[in-house]
């Protein structure tokens, strides 16, 4: 069965509103009538109250610094290191959206991606050099940057290899994170780039900022000023506390909504120039193989994108009755309008309920209830942003290029749902 | 110097925007023409290209859940064990409020409020019961919950015990987070509670509902139904992830602005009943002691409060110039609609830029900038809420109870900056 189509009245309903609630309760008989089935019981002998081992022993100790239950070991990011043990902090390891619920990501299962490995900084030794097209050559400790006033804000950082295991000849039958989970999203505060750059007197003619990290590959890209003067930010804090170090502790650029490597980590310094340095991080990698044989450079806002996260690829429903599809969305261009699911292959769209749509580039959750009868069904969803741009299908993204392409992939997702309940990775 | 006052059009400039960062700034040349003093550098021999060891040597590998880094291992939560290593899980832990920015609180250091230590619940075993004066008993597994519809809000959870130590007869000399900081704000994600007691069908006489934790305290607390029916969640994850098992593993309730017990942790069963069940931790605790000898039961809400992290107590300005004034405030009746900020032990006040004051209880980031000149200052924060209440002077809030009051105490706090630049805290 697939949702209901945007004419019926039903389908407006959303589970954030009281309405969309009881909507969802009266479709949803399933939950209660289904007692005698694992998970809800019903009547007077309900072992709810049984004494449980460990509501008969004094508890664990305060802890200074919290982990979660070893009950969710398993909730660990996914590593890849295409050099192995040779370079282990080669390549990236991506988030288990699959697992995780909500916008924010916590900072333990961010997604990396990093070229040489996680450099242990020593806050009190480092320094931020502000130099080129300056009138005023800066350099900043950490103890200075951390006096600055700064901003707070939520945004998604994302690799642009994203889902490019997506772009294998045979779907892989993987979770949703090891192939879409290089993305994740924080509240980052720092200060406005804008501020050091003013303080720095930016020439006219300086056009590009070359921005270096001090890990030992010097990863470094070129930021048009236009951005660098936008909404860039020398991010300090991530999700409340320092930045992590597979972040860029102590200090990292951050460009909302732009391909993820150009938010460059640890970073050393941001040189003022005429022209883009052509780094080979920029050359090397991050372009776009045409079909004609040429290669796209700079692209650096991230597309319209979504993905279903529950259910998801290698999940299995256990049995039919209602289920709320999960995922997330998220624009570089700002602000997620919309975020439409199909559960017939695209066939017939519903409008999801969101959560976090004021924020721009930003990730969005969305969510819509659905009731699975046992039948085979292909779920999507299919994302708009507030400039109008609508999340491509695989085919049609596809086309645009070589077929050798890796990067900046958000073409839509499908999940196969089988008869038996399993959640299968297909292309449609 | 105090911040400039409403009357001046500067002092409505923001930090977070571009015409406040400017006004900054032009006000802050202290930034650059110290920049023979430590922390901003000036000129060709810029220290900031100088390799650091990290930079010459390959970095760590890829973690699968990852940690912040080892300079910030000073940042802990305050371990409040009142009966020490007999009960190591009995008290408080304080989130480190002054080490922390933005709005979210990492899950790591979220506060805790424990009776009797963290168990370690198994969530396949974990079972909620859902009974009493309902027309359908129930009793939910994990994976049942799991299952159900969610939604996604930020919430501020507070202990009512939270500032007791601002109330003992001398001002403590410790950091903000050891008097202020039994508090935290997470993103919260869950069931409605409304949607599963539709689901049992409330019957019309269920007034209150005995929420009780799996811990072995089996702390509990009655609910009025209608907090139950309005924005009370079943809280299944927190800040992206599932629940901590500080904070409630596997599962909690979450009543947005009340006082934090109430948001039973591990909770095992919510029995509907027409009075307030009158437990031990509602009778014996969380009363509010009058001066005639009466004590205030149910004082569900909390207050609108501010605390100012930084500069705050125990720290110190290392020398003039200009500084962020930066704070957490929160009310549990709703959004904050303003922060004022006085540098002169509140003879004059100026309104400061908010972060995050669109979202009701939750907390909000204020900031203001503020140049110290040398002198000895006494700086405060004010908060009033969307319903115009307004946080109390100290005196005026302590002369509403008896001296032994523990609980609710929302009054303004105040840090005397001295003139070498130490910060105390003091009563005014």
């Amino acid at each position: 069965m697939r949702p209901k189509t945007g004419g019926d009245a039903a389908s407006r309903d959303t589970p954030d509103t009281a309405r969309g609630r009881r909507g969802f309760l009266k479709q949803g008989t399933a939950l209660v009538t289904g007692a005698a089935s694992p998970g809800i019981a019903q009547g007077a002998n309900a072992q709810g109250l049984a004494g449980q081992p460990w509501e008969r022993v004094y508890g664990a100790g305060f802890t200074g610094y919290g982990q979660p239950s070893r009950f969710e070991q398993p909730v660990m990011r996914y590593l890849g290191k295409p050099y192995g043990d040779l370079a282990p902090g080669t390549g990236s390891a991506l988030a288990p959206i699959e697992a995780l619920e909500g916008v924010i990501t916590p900072s333990s299962l961010h997604n990396i991606r990093s070229h040489s490995g996680t450099p242990d900084i020593d806050p009190k030794q480092h320094r931020l050099l502000l130099h080129g097209l300056v009138a005023r050559q800066l350099v900043f400790s950490m103890e200075a940057l951390w006096r600055y006033p700064m901003t707070t804000r939520t945004h998604f950082v994302e690799c642009s290899g994203n889902s490019n295991r997506a772009l294998a000849p045979q779907p892989a039958q993987v979770a949703a994170g090891a192939m879409h989970g290089n993305i994740a999203c924080s509240e980052w505060t720092g200060v406005p780039l804008r501020m050091l750059l003013e303080e720095a007197g930016l020439l006219p003619q300086a056009k590009w900022l070359l921005a270096e990290g001090a890990d030992s590959a010097h990863m470094s890209r070129s930021v048009p000023v236009e951005k660098a003067l936008d909404d860039a930010m020398i991010a300090l804090y991530q999700n409340g506390e320092r930045l992590r170090p597979e972040q860029g502790y102590p200090v990292r650029l951050l460009l909302p909504g732009w391909e993820g490597n150009m938010s460059v980590k640890w970073l050393r310094r941001l040189k003022a120039t005429g022209d883009p340095t052509h780094t080979k991080d920029e050359t090397s990698k991050y372009t776009d193989l045409l079909p004609d044989g040429r290669a796209l450079q700079f692209t650096f806002e991230m597309g319209v994108k979504s993905v279903i996260t529950k259910p998801s690829s290698t999940m299995t429903l256990p049995r039919t009755g209602f289920y709320e599809i999960s995922g997330i969305a998220w624009s570089g261009a700002g602000r997620i309008r919309r975020v439409e699911v199909s559960a017939d292959g695209g066939a017939t769209w519903a409008e999801a309920a969101l959560t976090g749509e004021e924020r721009p580039k930003s990730l969005v959750r969305f969510r819509l209830p659905w009731e699975w009868k046992g039948q085979a069904a292909v779920l999507q969803s299919r994302a708009t942003d507030e400039n109008g741009r609508v999340q491509p299908p695989r085919k049609e993204w596809v086309a645009q290029f070589a077929p050798d392409v890796r990067y900046h992939n958000n073409s839509i997702v499908s999940w196969a749902v089988e008869a038996d309940g399993s959640v299968k990775n297909v292309y449609v």
